[in-house]
């Protein structure tokens, strides 16, 4: 190990290497390979850079760390525990155990300093672009003259298989082109992944790409040992404030592993006890001590801290001095930071007088638009396609990632970077994130908002062009299956309105979830705006499910919709009621909200008794004969749609008042026999 | 026009143009700016270049071309109208209506010429990616020296909104990796997507990230204009044999339309007819004629068409002397472009002894390697986890890009390009192709899973690790919402197979299927192989559902299982009979095959009259209603998973004989009140 000159640097990282192959032995569980060769590039991060206070984790204006490369999760374990987090010996040894704080793979809010969820591989890089804009954003909203109270770097360390991911391209791409130049990758590149050596399918020039997104790339070449390399690569990334930086650092996977190293096989298997005694041994540690921190390398690690901490201070006194200058704007930025949101938040929010309407994204425009008044945490964008979607802030200016200028972020086509780094502005926090796009799109975002709802982020979704009803753009765009395919997701709400005042209601609600990502989905196409004078009120929308049409008495048939399809629901009700049949209609927005309300509510408004239940949406009816029992017809599509005006779709596939007449006078057959 | 040197070219490229923007003003919906801009790269490949024959659309040999654009589908329907294609004038008259050959984004298998369905961005270029891998390993198949029967190129038609898309970057790289010098991408650079310039969000430097990729890159800068260059351009990319070529062209969107060109205003919506008569006035066209094509251009576009026609021609030459050498071969290849199976293909696959068993993984990587053996077509691989899927075929060798040998690709971490890349080998035809990765991650591919539904392509999926039983690996591994997720989408069939000869059953179905794409969802952990001498058979996977163990007198309750959990209704059964419950289990690898049987069979699965139902499955239980009904209970996980060792996280979340026994008792009672 010649490049490296301080031994204390040298003990200290085969510290974390031990610690890291301690920790996965225990439970014969886990990935050595990244943090034996990271562990130097890790430790120069932590040790010499990162701005941190274990004891306040959730300080502020800390640099943000994420560990892309997620299965290397025992490195952060490791550098969290001795950097004096809350994570002590006792949890490194309950590693990927039953509700320990150390699972296999990082999650947000299970420990303190992990700043976010990652294992699914690519979303860790484009987590961390969110969090750099994010920096951007409340620097330019809360910095004023000599008063720089948040800036910071936020640092990402990502291995091949983050890199082979489209979505870190993406992310990288935006990145670039928004120059966010407090952002910095370090990628452990060990040519190394699961299955064998990188050459086998992945052979391209990673620095020439990320130069052609417009980064600036450094290398390190002996990543392993070369301590002092990585610190001046790191301090060249920090130096260039108009460009996010690659640093490439090169490294042996599985490094001092006499039998292993270099190799595949220490990727996703633990060591054994006789290589992690030879390791040991290399690295002049005792064998014989397990989860063992020498009292010499605590004492560098607290020095370390101290440094990190001292950062905190100096903030603290610059935060005194600011909140001395400007005591409202100090007041609006802790409580951005808490997620608490500002009174009067939705007070332009308008009520929408009933008659023909508009489309549900046309007033969700309006609504967004209303809370942007008053909500400036609220910052979002979409994936080249906000004509359509309708959800720019007016007048609120293009994102600007040099500045932090701007209210809407211009994602282009990368919906899925568009999730992840919604994501990483919700981690950040301060923010108020929402990304848009078509809702047959969701594919494409599927995997981040699966993190979301894991890591119960508050990401907000608006979907438009909501169904079949889409019309000539055909199948292609035209979703039937996404409904169901999400709210199959635990911890995410799905909501869609079926008029402009349940829109605005659900606008509300979406954005008072602290702990849930929430879906708008929301139509293309006109739909009526219901006189609430007449029925039941929008607020309903906030039980998930609520009598919008009572019937003329004691219900007989109970008719279930959501969206743009409530209208027909209505109509069927009219016709019903005329044929003498008591009919009652549920709109139903939101599926997961009316599931978790009391029994009595739910059985107030679907009660048991009757049984004759037809429900209505345009998408596949899997799913509904949770709410309409076994004496139920469902409505729907069940299949893909077609290319041709929305008003023949809807015909052509049974979206009519007459079929849905039909359906209840069947289930009503159904109830006799 | 300065640049363009022939009128014919032209007028011929003018025609195009204005037969384009008069398809989609009739139905007042389209997008015009595309096919303005990209009207004479489009025409150079099909005039100068395609080997194609218009009359016999599936000639095995033709190159293929991919609008990976999809929004530009008034430009292929007008080339293939043009050409001579089963596309008449009154099909460009029922552009974007219903049931017409023309649908608003192009749809394989609606219209002959069709090559893939694009229109979600990135997919096309993948799909090429993919057709260009299928050119090889057939070649390599099936070419003998002087017989080169398999010897074409793959073109794809791309945009911005194309380049922008994470999915395209990793077909590219991997483009570039295997080095398929016959791949040429004709890039549409025009500066402006839907929401504006591309300025906005996309400025990174696109011909450098791919010689990143290893390709070669050409450069037309007068793409509105330049005939010569871009046939220069194509004709450099043709010869060079050994990377993939992408051609930026340099176009204006809408060119000739003096008021919208070069503005996204001319992206999505129809010029309007004064504009349109500017248009044609501007290319000295008839402005009163609408869908006109004079004899001169048709006159020229079937000398092209000639030139197309004359290398099938040449190549039936070819095909006859071959043939003549190589009978066997000859109807070998026959029959694999046709789709068809070898006599004898699943001889080879094993019959499981009954006993403690397996994964069904592992099961699983030994069908497959028993059908590799008689099914030479068959070729498929895995995103970097073959040692976990098992699904490399043994001796195989990985898939050679550049001679077209190899059995196994590697795909490397990029899930989405992989799935896409399995669509475009399908589409081509000759190859069986099947894809794998671990069951969590199937949410990165789902985009292409559902074109392949909608393309009716028979991609075949290998997903294991399926359930919370992953363990240690926590949730960002585990799926619990992805059965549903997938069941929900049409012409999808989900397998998930009890135990080894239900595994070995569903591959059986799986290779049967020609026009559904199906997804192998196996364990990563031992499931026990059942005693087929005492349960009902293993090949009542081809009917969804089955009897697995029968009632000791008529049942009193039912239990529907899948997959691992099938073995804790049998456990449950075994208590409940001894409990005088005469108990039904009944096997259910496949909803979507159940739900298509006649209703007898379903009833004698499943009686009427036996209420009492209970559901096993490690997942959401969402939707399993509709199989249980109103006295039914479902036990599954409805939260997702966590990091653990797997018993103790089947124990946590109630994956217990237990808890299924007292779900029976409970439903019982409930069919009681």
């Amino acid at each position: 190990m010649a490049d490296v000159r301080d031994p204390l640097d040298v003990l200290c990282i085969n510290t974390i290497r031990a610690l890291a192959i301690d920790t996965i032995q225990k439970p014969k569980s886990g990935h050595p390979g990244l943090p034996l060769g990271a562990a130097p590039m890790a430790y120069v991060v932590w040790q010499r850079h990162l701005r941190h206070d274990p004891s306040e984790p959730r300080w502020p204006d800390r640099d943000r760390f994420v560990l892309s490369a997620g299965h290397g999760s025992s490195l952060l374990y490791g550098l969290l525990h001795l950097t004096g987090y809350d994570l002590s010996m006792d949890d490194l040894k309950s590693f990927r155990q039953w509700n320990s704080r150390t699972p296999g793979h990082p999650e947000f809010g299970q420990t303190a300093g992990v700043e976010a969820t990652t294992g699914p591989l690519g979303q860790g890089c484009a987590n961390a672009v969110g969090m750099a804009m994010a920096e951007r954003s409340l620097a330019h909203r809360f910095n004023r003259p000599g008063h720089d109270i948040v800036d910071h770097f936020t640092f990402a360390l990502l291995g091949d298989g983050d890199m082979m991911e489209g979505i870190s391209s993406e992310a990288a791409s935006l990145a670039g082109h928004l120059g966010l130049g407090k952002l910095v990758y370090l990628y452990d590149s060990n040519d190394i992944s699961l299955d064998g050596p990188t050459s086998l399918a992945f052979t391209e020039d990673v620095s020439r790409r990320f130069e052609a997104f417009g980064w600036q790339v450094l290398r390190v070449e002996k990543g392993d040992t070369d301590v002092e390399g990585i610190d001046a690569a790191i301090a060249q990334a920090k130096a260039d404030l108009t460009r996010p930086t690659l640093i490439v650092v090169r490294t042996t996977i599985g490094f001092g592993s006499p039998n292993k190293q270099g190799k595949s096989a220490c990727h996703g298997s633990p060591l054994g006890p006789d290589e992690i005694a030879l390791v040991k041994k290399g690295f002049g540690l005792d064998p014989s001590l397990s989860f063992h921190v020498s009292d010499e390398a605590r004492g560098h690690f607290a020095a370390g801290v101290a440094r990190a901490r001292s950062a905190h201070a100096a903030w603290d006194a610059r935060m005194k001095a600011y909140a001395a200058e400007y005591p409202e704007l100090a007041r609006e930025f802790r409580s951005a930071m808490n997620g608490e949101l500002p009174a009067g938040w939705d007070r332009d929010v308008p009520v929408f007088a009933p008659g023909d309407g508009e489309a549900t994204r046309q007033s969700g425009g309006k609504v967004l638009n209303a809370i942007a008044k008053g909500l400036p945490t609220l910052l979002g964008g979409d994936a080249d396609l906000s004509a359509s979607t309708q959800t720019a802030v007016k007048d609120g200016g293009n994102f600007d990632g040099r500045t932090g200028a701007g209210r809407n972020i211009r994602f282009g086509v990368r919906e899925h970077a568009m999730a992840a780094i919604a994501n990483g502005l919700a981690y950040h926090g301060g923010i108020r994130p929402y990304v848009s796009t078509f809702f047959c799109f969701a594919d494409y975002m599927r995997p981040s908002i699966r993190l979301a709802a894991l890591s119960h982020l508050p990401t907000l979704y608006v979907f438009t062009h909501d169904s079949v009803a889409v019309g000539e753009d055909g199948p292609t765009h035209e979703p039937v299956e996404h409904l169901m395919s999400l709210r199959c997701m635990p911890g995410l709400r799905v909501i869609r309105p079926c008029d402009a005042n349940e829109t605005a209601a659900a606008w509300r609600y979406a954005i008072e979830q602290t702990n849930h990502p929430v879906a708008l989905v929301l139509t293309r196409q006109k739909v009526p705006t219901f006189d609430r004078a007449k029925y039941g009120p929008a607020s309903g929308v906030t039980r998930g499910a609520y009598v919008l049409a009572e019937a003329s008495s004691s219900p007989k048939a109970i008719i279930i919709a959501t969206g743009s399809e409530v209208q027909l629901a209505i109509g069927a009700r009219e016709q019903l009621e005329k044929d003498g049949i008591p009919t009652r209609v549920v709109s139903m927005p939101c599926w997961e909200e009316f599931t978790a309300q009391p029994a009595e509510y739910r059985d107030a408004v679907l009660p048991p008794g009757v049984r004759a239940r037809v429900s209505v949406e345009a998408g596949v009816t899997f799913g509904w004969r949770t709410w309409i029992g076994d004496a139920g017809v469902a409505v729907g599509i069940d299949r893909f749609g077609a290319s041709a005006p929305e008003d023949v779709l809807m015909a052509q596939f049974g979206m009519t008042v007459a079929r849905v007449v039909e359906a209840v006078h069947a289930s009503l057959h159904s109830t006799a026999s």
